[in-house]
């Protein structure tokens, strides 16, 4: 997969896209990142990529010219006319999930927009962009750490990024249901245990003690993952149990 | 603020902290960063942090000497015995949003735990730490860009950071309603053109416009935000013929 990135300051994903998984991912030729600051295609001399919003108003919107060029040279279609998606940061966009990240793993090239202003030109979403994607309900001031954290969720789905020891598979929400509690080394740290049953070497009650965690962890925290899931008849019998404890 | 994240790639914050907004707030002294390898804090002479899950199964669970030993060196209690907030980035964890944003901004010091494994031990999440945040329903490869977008959402809300180019008070999100669109120069961009009304001089008309933009995006893309949303007359009006329309 090809990624390109947007950005007024190429020097933030530096660190990101050169450590752990993402350097692995790069190094094993499963991923590339080319970062571009889209000052550079800015067509006038003093560079400027923004300008004052037409009617008024505080703040700067970034202007179409230099992000229609550098799409034009970075996100061309292919020989078969396909066109790569073009992803917009921005609070008004979809709320990014892991369902998302999923389907962007299809692709061969992801190209990410971000911007540092008060407003894109809305030209820039209507006619430049695929996909406007927000990765949640809080004001980030750009679009770069967005990127990032879409970035890194796609690339581990990659085929042949994860070794078998942190297999996707294992992941929270895969299952549908919160992680279970997890315990290591020492059983008893300044005095705080570790539960008997996971000590208790009967990998049938262990078994059981994590599925009925998972559960009573999903219960307490996040009820409305429940409601798409499906509950076996053991699960509900769990489920009866952790409401009546808890009441 | 003082900022201070446990990590096994403090490398990866480099750029992100020391740009933008990020890097102004360090240099105007509102806010002061500190990472730290908790390899180093760990007490045997492999430096290893992680081991095996008691009961089994894939993965290497976060051993809990290596956090406690750093909490007690980084977030001692102050000399009025308040301690600091320290926040573990799991995906269990209370989903991250601006109203947890501006609590954390009225803090002293933040903490952030950031691993990078099948899981933490347990007596972290239960002894040391004082929140769990999750920024999202993804799967990350680990906590740092999650502190990460918590560390900028935090920093840009703290006295003296933004300019008045950029304040906070214009993002979206703050009106309760999403931002209705922009455009700057030119009015004709290739054949894409500028709505009239924005180029109309008259105020009135250009201020009714933006605010019945806002209501249709915000109806469009995010009707959940106008249950919590009071309308006024005016607004209401609108919203009938928004409706009308899409019908």
């Amino acid at each position: 997969m090809r990624i390109d990135v947007l950005t007024l300051f190429p020097e933030m994903f530096e660190g990101v896209l050169g450590s752990s998984i993402l350097k692995k991912a790069a190094e094993k030729k499963a991923a590339e990142y080319h970062t571009h600051n889209f000052r550079e295609f800015s067509d006038n001399k003093h560079q400027s990529v923004d300008d004052y919003p037409y009617g008024g108003g505080a703040g700067m919107v970034l202007k179409p010219q230099p992000i229609f060029d550098a799409l034009e040279q970075i996100a061309a279609p292919t020989l078969e006319g396909k066109k790569p998606r073009v992803i917009l940061l921005c609070p008004q966009g979809e709320r990014f999930t892991q369902k998302k990240a999923e389907e962007l793993a299809r692709e061969e090239q992801l190209v990410f927009v971000c911007g540092h202003y008060e407003g894109y030109d809305e030209r820039i979403r209507e006619f430049a962009v695929t996909d406007e994607i927000s990765i949640g309900d809080f004001v980030l001031t750009g679009g770069e750490l967005g990127a990032m954290v879409i970035i890194d969720s796609v690339v581990r789905l990659l085929p042949g990024v994860l070794g078998n020891e942190d297999s996707p598979v294992l992941d929270s929400y895969s299952s549908g249901l919160l992680e279970h509690p997890h315990y290591t080394r020492p059983a008893d740290f300044r005095g705080m245990k570790v539960p008997d049953v996971l000590l208790s070497g009967n990998h049938k009650h262990i078994e059981e003690w994590r599925q009925k965690e998972s559960l009573r962890r999903t219960f307490e925290r996040r009820p409305d993952l429940l409601d798409s899931y499906e509950l076996s008849p053991a699960e509900k019998k769990w489920l009866d149990e952790i409401k009546s404890e808890n009441r």
